[in-house]
């Protein structure tokens, strides 16, 4: 049985949150056709939390690809204002199919004009950034605006993966990795959205990320103001 | 606030599924006062399914840790019969507060003899070879038994890292770190388990499995042998 190649893309960069690609790489590479290709800006190694990842390709040598997928992660401030990453972004989208990101890469993708007029997920915390950049912020988990499809925060890229693996290779394909990698979650808690999470642990989530909100929000608008 | 040392291993081993691991880690690096520690018996690098994973430490460096888990995936049959590897896991949770696995990681543990009598999880497709190690197969996502916690296939990881983080950090925290992560699953299908998941998806995956089933369970069984 051959299948057509399908080229993935996962652009990187420093301060991604790690799961929000190795959730969504998981899935992925068990696609069939699939050549699934993790780069960044200058390749070679990032580390995310503590976890080194090595092997990375230059985005510049990565030609085209059938899907592209951005990340979020601390370090979305830097990235949406680093404008060879972006220019990046911005070619690499040009040859895909599929334009995708799971947490905030959404406002990556928004900062590189990608957005404009299309819904889109982001992480809760920070998806009221989404209209700077002329996107209509959805709170669904998995967000499809005609080819553009997008992921909440970080686990929200499991569910946004199966999603795409419905999409490219079918429902029946989608839910044979879904049995595989025995994804029938049980979380103990119900505390993974701030309209469920207990009013004392929405605050203590809030005061850590209070300390960058200013920051990302200033980041925000000066990526906007590009566009 | 200062919080003591906790200190966390994961024992990678070559053929590691690589979420198994990356999953828990994204949990475990945001526990008050953890220090994460990746090895493998030889350190430097490991690819899992494309992914290079570099920086790793030697077993043989680490002194002791409070948690050792150790994930699973298609190479666990080759793990456990790896007395080098096997030396240092049973080392190590000699060591360690808690004893701990994701998927066919508990394999493992059952190996090194540390589930005679114990109720363990694992994932759906190998749970039945546990008993072969003495250890009871339980078929819950994520299995306590004394200091020994377990989790399912792959993505059961997450879950098992919650409850892990609630018992060591308190359930508040735990809490946070899932409202963080956006920890509110919503599968597209309800195919996660052999139970639920269409049967022509369960002969899909199975008859892919099937493959490698006489090995494993020849590998388990010289593995139980040495017991």
């Amino acid at each position: 049985m051959s299948q057509p190649d399908f080229n993935i893309l996962f652009a990187l960069y420093p301060g991604v949150t790690q799961l929000d690609f190795t959730g969504p790489h998981q899935v992925f590479c068990r696609l069939p056709g699939a050549h699934v290709t993790a780069a960044s800006l200058d390749g070679g190694q990032l580390t995310f939390d503590g976890l080194t990842f090595s092997g990375l390709a230059r985005l510049a040598e990565v030609e085209a690809c059938d899907l592209i997928c951005v990340p979020g992660g601390f370090g979305t401030s830097d990235a949406m204002n680093d404008l060879a990453f972006m220019a990046e972004v911005k070619r690499l989208a040009g040859t895909a199919r599929y334009i995708t990101s799971v947490c905030t890469g959404s406002l990556i993708l928004g900062a590189a004009g990608l957005l404009k007029g299309r819904r889109a997920a982001c992480h809760w915390a920070w998806r009221d950034q989404l209209p700077l950049f002329g996107a209509l912020a959805d709170p669904a988990r998995v967000v499809r605006d005609g080819n553009v499809i997008t992921g909440g925060g970080v686990t929200a890229g499991i569910d946004f993966a199966l999603t795409v693996a419905a999409e490219v290779a079918g429902p029946q394909r989608a839910q044979a990795i879904q049995l595989a990698l025995e994804y029938a979650p049980e979380p103990p808690f119900e505390a993974g959205r701030p309209e469920t999470a207990p009013a004392e642990v929405l605050e203590v989530v809030q005061a850590g990320l209070g300390q960058m909100a200013q920051a990302r929000q200033a980041a925000a608008e000066l990526a906007a103001a590009r566009l």
